[in-house]
């Protein structure tokens, strides 16, 4: 039952629990306990149905960039509603919003990345990645150049073939993944290398791997890497320094497309519109994007590619043939008219600057967090971080999965109105880019009390 | 070049023509022609650059149902920005919308298909159904019940795995598919049977086909039956009376699970808000929907499961584990806000009794075109409908392909003030449902004007 007194509030509880699947659900609890009921937001705060207030720590999930209930974003999207809603771009038709979002995409894109192909989220994004990518080694005869390479703990979506890439091996049991296409390599997380091996000869050995994954499948049978700047889902794992730089170098000897997945890291959260090259010195062949495209506010991703392969796949393929990929709702008009409002916001109130700024501070405030006897490591860049609890900071052992840390500490926080988002034995941070220094502060120290409340309930629990 | 004189015209059109990569483009004509620009709309209207308005004969793409440019759809999607724009569904959180639309679709959909997973499209839709198909069999213990079958000219969608189970066959060409997963049986498509063939024999022997083909792969290892009640991009084919019943009949006997694809003919376009039972008279296991959901003015799309998959899919698959599975955007409240509204609308202004009255009238008009030369079948209901034009009406030889048939026909349409979609060569209409008997008369008049002017071309180019 739900703790509400308000009969409108019971009604609302009681029909998401009874129809409603959720995503990412653990259904052991979500039969008795239902959901929390969101109804209103401000800036960096969300508001329960109660009207309770919670600084949103979690930004939705990795999403809202710009802050909530922006003014401004209703009316745009609402003119664009009076104007048209909809209309196919299939063919040769288009709208005002979907053509101009494609060319400032173009812009802000790093090297010549200047062709647009929109979905209506990250993990179609990569799913079209991947049907281009094929389409593109065919037209060129390279019809054997199919497999892909993505590494554990990558997180890419979740179509059929965007959770065949992702390599979270939690999110793979009980259902299927294209096994014969995709390959794993492992995850380059420093935190966990082994004890006494240094960085540099950490990433030889993770840049060494890719290679021999791609000569152990024959170069001529790879097509793609797919790899997030800084993975998310997997628990922001940084990797090591000169990573990503030498990962590409390899992708480019064997002819191997590099698709760098920014669902995550794009529009501000690092301080960049795009991470690859600001952040890590690359100019990938692909890059995907959704999340802070529109800072979550309408469904939109993209998938945006060279000039090189756009010359390859507008080409027709036979006689009469047309490009047969697209969705109905690929360049949706409301959707880019959010997303171009999104840039022009971020861009007048130069909310990469801040990020840099204020992002610095709140990367050093959560790192004090590291004194405290169960946080293992605080990882992260800027607006984009992580804290790992461990039962044993010298031999970073893992706590019993039943003790179910992140979540204690997640409802620790909820209790004293911060929302964290709970990853097994991990919490993750990646709020709204318009923190204030004050809500920096809040966040930090409700979430050192939060932890050590969790860690003597641990204690008393005979966890620890 | 863009024909226009006004320099923003020109400069959104050649953005468009550098930077988007359309879905369904003829790439031998885009990059010299570009697209037409679409600035405005109103009710059964759409507006483009230079203000030249269009009867919308294919509301933007089978989608905007209510009409086009609502002003209280535009209120309700600026409210709910205002309230709270975004938030996650993973774990246990909702919002307001997401909660009352899933009720609000249980409701509506047929027996006991109680159960809503959101996504933003018809494509993720399907694609979601088969994971989740794949999931219940394997919590039931029956690991080798994987094999989709689906039909040739069926569509179902364009990520990788939804591409796979479309069975257009041109959709295929340079792209890859999931060859060993997916099987496709024949298209029951009444109008090409063998000449003589009674109806009833032709549904004997596709219910058969599907039997067949399920004996041939094994009971054990086929899961699902993909079907759309009225085939949609495949050339709006209506089956033989009787085929739906028999084949879910089928689908009962070896556990297969039957997914209606009402991405088209739900919310009205048949004059009911779904159409599996009270048109076909089957209740699925699995219904998915988008398009007339929203009437398109925001992306979402829903996979409806049965009280029976949802019993089976939420339980926890092993200690611990969550279900993982879902999208940012699921449930995405701005969309449900729009969702709602737009069967609120659909109810308040009848618009199923509408369809079932006036496109009982668009249907008899359009079939007064079967008199024309090249006309050779008009079919489809209500206001799901398709013209097939051909070179010889008795023998029914198509038109070279060379001679772009349906495209010619838009084209002469197009100058004439209508929009109609060239499918191969066929031309497809799927209004808004709000069009007035006027409109119907100018739709039907303009084509006739069409089809015959397109027919002097056809002569005097030598392709008739």
């Amino acid at each position: 039952m739900s703790d509400s007194k308000n009969p409108e509030m019971q009604n609302i509880w009681q029909q998401d629990k009874d129809h409603y699947i959720h995503p990412w659900t653990d259904f052991s609890t979500f039969h008795e306990t239902g959901s929390m009921v969101l109804a209103g937001s401000d800036n960096a705060h969300v508001i329960d149905f109660e009207g309770r207030t919670y600084l949103d720590g979690i930004g939705g999930l990795w999403c809202v960039n710009i802050g909530y209930a922006r003014e401004e974003m209703a009316e745009a999207i609402a003119d664009q509603v009076r104007k048209i809603p909809y209309y196919s771009c299939f063919g040769h038709h288009t709208t005002i919003p979907a053509a101009k979002l494609a060319a400032k995409l173009a812009e802000l894109a790093p090297g010549n990345l200047n062709h647009v192909f929109y979905g209506c989220g990250g993990s179609v994004a990569n799913d079209t990645a991947v049907r281009l990518i094929h389409f593109y080694f065919n037209q060129l005869g390279k019809r054997s150049k199919k497999k892909i390479i993505s590494r554990i703990d990558g997180y890419h979506g979740s179509t059929y073939m965007s959770m065949s890439i992702t390599g979270v091996q939690a999110d793979h049991i009980g259902f299927d993944i294209h096994e014969e296409l995709v390959h794993h390599i492992s995850c380059p997380n420093p935190y966990r290398r082994p004890e006494g091996q240094t960085l540099e000869d950490f990433c030889d050995e993770k840049v060494k791997e890719l290679e021999d994954k791609i000569i152990e499948l024959g170069p001529d049978n790879v097509a793609a890497f797919f790899a997030e700047p800084i993975m998310g889902a997997g628990g922001v794992i940084v990797p090591p320094p000169g990573y990503h730089k030498r990962t590409l170098e390899i992708c480019r000897k064997y002819d191997v497309k590099y698709v760098s997945d920014e669902v995550v890291t794009a529009f501000g959260r690092l301080g960049h519109m795009f991470a690859s090259e600001k952040e890590f010195e690359i100019v990938p062949d692909v890059i995907t994007c959704a999340k802070g495209l529109t800072s979550g506010y309408l469904p939109l991703g993209a998938t945006i590619l060279s000039d090189d392969i756009y010359e390859v796949i507008s080409k027709p393929q036979a006689e009469g043939a047309i490009f047969t990929h697209g969705f109905t709702y690929s360049g949706h008009p409301v959707s880019c008219a959010a997303g171009l409002k999104n840039i022009e916001i971020m861009e007048r109130e130069d909310l990469c600057g801040r990020v840099q700024d204020l992002g610095a501070y709140f990367e050093e405030q959560l790192k004090s967090l590291c004194d405290l006897p169960i946080v293992g490591d605080v990882r992260g860049r800027k607006y984009m971080m992580c804290i790992e609890n461990v039962a044993d900071k010298k031999t970073k052992a893992l706590l019993d999965g039943k003790a179910r840390v992140g979540n204690r500490i997640a409802e620790h926080c909820q209790r004293r109105g911060l929302i964290v988002r709970p990853l097994g034995h991990m919490n993750v941070l990646s709020p709204p880019l318009t923190l204030s220094k004050e809500h920096i502060d809040f966040l930090v120290a409700t979430l050192r009390e939060s932890i050590e409340a969790t860690t003597e309930d641990l204690k008393n629990d005979g966890y620890l």
